[in-house]
C-alpha cells in the first residue's frame, strides 16, 4: 500500500502543471520526506534580475506538499515561514529537502532546506500542515 | 524624486519576467504600499488540481517586493510567514495588498493580504525586509 | 450567553497565575478581540538588562489566548510568528491588542500588536489557533 | 578569547533576573549552540491550568538569545516562529536546544526544539537574529 501511494504521488508530481512550469522535478519520496529539484528557468527573474523569491518558495512548497501527502491521506498547508539566507546564483540547480519533524492525527510539521549545487544553504522553512484524514482522491482515479 | 522612483518601479514590474509568467500585474504603488493582481493561469495547478500554494505565495511576494523597494533604496526579503485560510476558486482573479506597518533604517515590516474577487480572505502574510541603504540600481540605468 | 462567556474569561484571566507573575491585566474583551496590558516588573530583564523577549511574547500570547477563546469554545495555539521592531523602554507599560482576521470552524487567525505608552510599535505577531469545538471547561465549573 | 566569552555569558545567564523568575538554567553553551532547561514553576499556568505558551516561548527565547550572542558580539532577535506540537505535562522539566543553521555578517538563523524529559517534541522554533557587530558590553564590565 505504501509503495502504491508513493508511486502514485510520483506520477502526479511529474504531471503537475506548476512543477513543469517552474522546472521542478521530484527526486526522492518516502513517508514524511521529499527532495525536489528546480532547474533554473529564464523567466523566473524579479525586478533586480535575480531569482524571484516566489520561485524559491514554490520549490519549498512543492517539497512540503509532496512530503505531507506521502502518508496517503490529504494534508493541506496551514502556515509556512521562510527565511532567505542568500540569493542563489541564477544558473545553479536548487534542491529542496523536506523532513517531517512531528506528526499527529490532525497536524504535521516539516523543516525544508533549499541548497544550491555546492550544498550552500539558500533558504530555510518551517511548515505546518493540517491533516484531513481522508484518502488521497487520485489514488482511486488512477488506472 | 518620489514619482520618478514609483514610475521606474512600475516599469520594471510590468517588464518582470516572473510577473508575466504568472499573470501578475502591479495595480497600485505608493511608498510602503502596493497592490498586485494575478489572473488565473491554466498551468498553476498542484497535484490536487487546485491553485499551487507557490503561486499564491508568488503573488504575495511580488506585492511585498514592490512595496519594500518603493522608498527608492534596495530592500531584500529576510523572512516571510504565510497562513493559508482557504483555497481560492481556480477562476478567481486574486489580489494582494501589502501595507507597511513598521519602517526603520535597517528593516521594514509588512502585512500582506490576498483576497478573491468577492473580497474573501485567502491568505495572510507578515514579511520582514532588510534595507541595504543603497539606491535602486535600475533608477540610473533607465533612459 | 456571550456576556456570560466573556465575564467568565475575564475572571479566569484575572486569577491566572502567569498573568499575575508577569504583571499582565486584561483590559478589554470582545468576541475575537482582546487588549492586555503589562506593567513593567523588576525581574523581567535579559542578559543586557533589557526587557526579555520572552516577557514581550508572553504579553502577546496572553492577548492571543484570550481573544481566540472568546467565542466560548476551546482554541489552542498552533503557530505564532513574532517580529521585534524595537526594544521597549524598561519603565513603559506595554499594551497588546489581538484582532481576529479570519475564523473558520477549525482554525482562527489573529494579528497582535504591542505598543508602548506613546503608541509606538514594539512588536507584531501573526498567530494561528486550532479550534477544538468543545465548550470552555471552566464555564461549567464556575459558581 | 572564546572561553572567556562563553564563561562570561554563562555568568550573565545564571544571574539573569528573568531566567530565575521562570526557573531557567543554562546547561550547555558553545559558539552557535545552547541548551537551557526550565524546572516547572507553580505559577506558570494559563486559564486552562496548563503551562502558559509564554513560558514555553520564554525558554525558547532564552536558548536563542544565548546561542546567538555566543560569538562575542551583540545579536538581537528580529523574528521568531514557534509551532506548538503538544502541551507539556505540568511536572516535566523542559529542555530547549538552539542550533545555528546559518551565519552571515549581518544575520544568523537558529532552529530551537523544546523536548520533555522523555525526549518528546513539545515545540519547534525558527529564529532570526540581527548581528550588530559590536562587542558584548558586559565582557568589559566584568571583573
Amino acid at each position: 500500500m505504501n509503495d502504491e501511494v508513493l508511486s502514485s504521488i510520483f506520477k502526479r508530481a511529474s504531471n503537475e502543471a506548476y512543477a513543469r512550469k517552474l522546472g521542478m522535478r521530484l527526486v526522492e519520496l518516502e513517508p514524511g520526506h521529499a527532495i525536489v529539484e528546480m532547474v533554473p528557468q529564464e523567466d523566473t527573474t524579479n525586478i533586480f534580475g535575480m531569482t524571484h523569491g516566489g520561485a524559491i518558495f514554490s520549490l519549498i512548497d512543492e517539497a512540503f506538499q509532496l512530503s505531507c501527502n506521502s502518508h496517503g491521506t490529504v494534508a493541506v498547508a496551514l502556515n509556512m515561514t521562510v527565511t532567505y539566507h542568500q540569493p542563489p546564483d541564477r544558473r545553479s540547480i536548487l534542491r529542496a529537502e523536506s523532513k517531517e519533524i512531528h506528526l499527529s492525527s490532525k497536524t504535521a510539521t516539516y523543516e525544508i532546506k533549499v541548497t544550491n549545487e555546492n550544498g550552500a544553504l539558500i533558504s530555510s522553512c518551517q511548515a505546518l500542515a493540517y491533516r484531513k484524514g481522508i484518502r488521497l482522491p487520485f489514488l482511486d482515479e488512477e488506472p
